[in-house]
């Protein structure tokens, strides 16, 4: 599943060690799903055994894994001193002495539990919250990189273009969801969302599929994200069945218009909070046609939700290579709701499309 | 998908209460997906955004929920008040004003994350890790909540049935596992996990699905999980292509002779350990089969993994209502792995088995 070979993974670590010394750390621990697989191109399958690695500002550092798991992280660099540990332990006296001296140590503050952090303390490490430092490097992709996301997208963008000419009246919400996730499934994903609303239930972003049957009427918003080779695409086009209402008429042109303002403020430079105050400004200009629930969206590549998020309280500028979705939407209770996602690279020409998917209201047959 | 009432989450919020107060803490702090559907029947989508649920000693309690999901909790207890937040916010100081005079602030501490826990001590809060409050609760089943883990053990025996009669030579193992995946969509799961291995790729128990094309004379290990109704099933059970290799018949006699002394000692007031010491013990008298890899298994309901784990560390005793996963497995690099898995309900009885699915070693034509 992995795209990141030992070789550069160990890169990445040794300018992840760089960042640790520049920040006065002595350790960085690295504890979340993907940012492990950055760092060894190893996924683990994360329940309730601890996974760590421990890249030290000195030294080689260290994996630090449950038994039952040895056998995955062959792949992974083979400076990284492989720490196993048995169904007899937690894994945190391991961890402890893989960080040896270890005093000022570098956590991922949203990913690392409380108990797990307490238990640090206990042992006289000084925690500091160091996501921003893992993310500094996570955050700007490589080419490889964004070659996966935009193979990811397309795969995402064939399955909802399926999904839209399959789609008739009485076909049943929860069905059609499944029918899309097993598709992608097929084609390879590692792991899948979909999340195609109808008519009422489209109204909350995140609305559960259910037994609704499409209606001639109704508005469609079809929300699709996958993962393969390790990265994820994201995707959201809307349709109704039969010829669009106002509403749905007025809704989507809103928001196809906040959209492309956001696209547009894409670029190295711009604070977060700006690309999405393009899109909320316009959103915010059509209250009769609903709520501006969300921000304009959200950075993505080994996690499908990942920091910088494009909401007001970001200040940090965006720099080339990060990707993102950018997806407003207006969301009328009882009625339904238009969301327009794509994932956009930030590059030095300014933004461009990972995803080439028409932006149409498609017309379901009545 | 959620078969919690209202009415019954309201009753939990009660009782969770009592514990509060029991436990000396001012307030609860609930923000793991399963028990904010423990004591809502609302599951939140938790990505970057906090969810919350406060259970005061005194008074009423609230939800703090992200703007874009109000919308899904309207069948949350009438009794919580809805504190919603908009992407202006992180949620934090909805949070603490949720919290109110709150000082002795009980957390799970096993999700709670290091960088909100930070914030909640700074602004004054004492956090008391409270994870073993809730799964008190969450741990002993009712009965509504047996027959859902039961059904979904039924869907999930299905599945493993359907796959294994369909296996032929040349299947390729990430299409096997999707395959297994769709179908139980299809009958209704709104979350799955398959884990289908061939040969010398189940000696991981954690291997990943590759292109591999089943063979003549590899062993099979097909480890299915799936969540209908909010609750988890998670079946194992194995095969050969052809005859049974003479490792293979071995360690098959000898996982089910594992299997069933764990089965037999999961009885309320027996010390989780003891469970697994039935297994180990076992399996670790024939090391010329290979290795001991993991616990005897752990509970399940709300999540497919939750605790107690059934682990040489546990040493809290079994109750009646607790339900567990029982899965010994042995382990062979290069060569294979055999494991069998069945969830089991502590009762005042004895155990009793919650799946019906032959533990036959099957032999899928050559």
């Amino acid at each position: 599943m992995s795209v990141t070979t030992a070789a550069a993974a160990e890169l990445r670590l040794e300018r992840l060690r760089e960042d640790v010394r520049d920040a006065g750390l002595d350790a960085l621990l690295v504890t979340s799903d993907e940012s492990i697989a950055y760092v060894t191109g190893f996924r683990p399958l994360q329940l309730e055994r601890l996974f760590a690695v421990v890249v030290p500002a000195a030294g080689d550092g260290a994996i630090v894994v449950p038994a039952l798991d040895e056998g995955q992280v062959g792949g992974a660099p083979s400076v990284l001193d492989r720490v196993v540990y048995d169904a007899g332990s937690n894994g945190l006296p391991e961890l402890l002495a893989a960080l040896g001296e270890a005093r000022a140590v570098g956590v991922e503050e949203d990913h690392l539990v409380y108990g797990r952090a307490r238990a640090l303390a206990d042992a006289g490490r000084g925690l500091v919250p160091a996501a921003a430092v893992v993310m500094g490097r996570r955050s700007r992709k490589d080419a490889k990189e964004v070659e996966c996301i935009r193979r990811a997208c397309g795969h995402v963008a064939d399955a909802i273009s399926r999904l839209l000419e399959d789609l008739r009246p009485g076909d049943i919400e929860r069905d059609v969801n499944a029918r899309v996730e097993s598709r992608l499934r097929e084609a390879g994903a590692t792991a899948t969302h979909a999340l195609v609303l109808f008519g009422e239930n489209a109204a909350n972003p995140h609305g559960e599929p259910s037994d609704r049957a499409l209606a001639v009427g109704d508005v469609v918003c079809a929300d699709v994200s996958a993962c393969f080779e390790g990265y994820w695409g994201d995707l959201t086009r809307c349709a109704t069945v039969g010829p669009p209402s106002d509403w749905a008429r007025r809704a989507w042109a809103v928001v196809r218009e906040a959209q492309a303002a956001a696209i547009e403020a894409t670029r190295a430079g711009v604070p977060g909070r700006d690309v999405d105050a393009a899109q909320r400004a316009i959103v915010e200009a059509a209250p009769e046609l609903g709520a501006c629930l969300h921000g304009a969206g959200h950075a993505i590549g080994l996690a499908v939700h990942e920091p910088p998020f494009l909401v007001p309280r970001t200040q940090d500028p965006l720099a080339e290579g990060m990707v993102f979705t950018i997806e407003p939407g207006i969301y009328r209770p009882g009625v339904g709701g238009i969301r327009l996602e794509d994932d956009v690279l930030v590059t030095s020409d300014g933004p461009e499309l990972l995803s080439a998917l028409p932006l149409e209201l498609t017309e379901v047959p009545a």
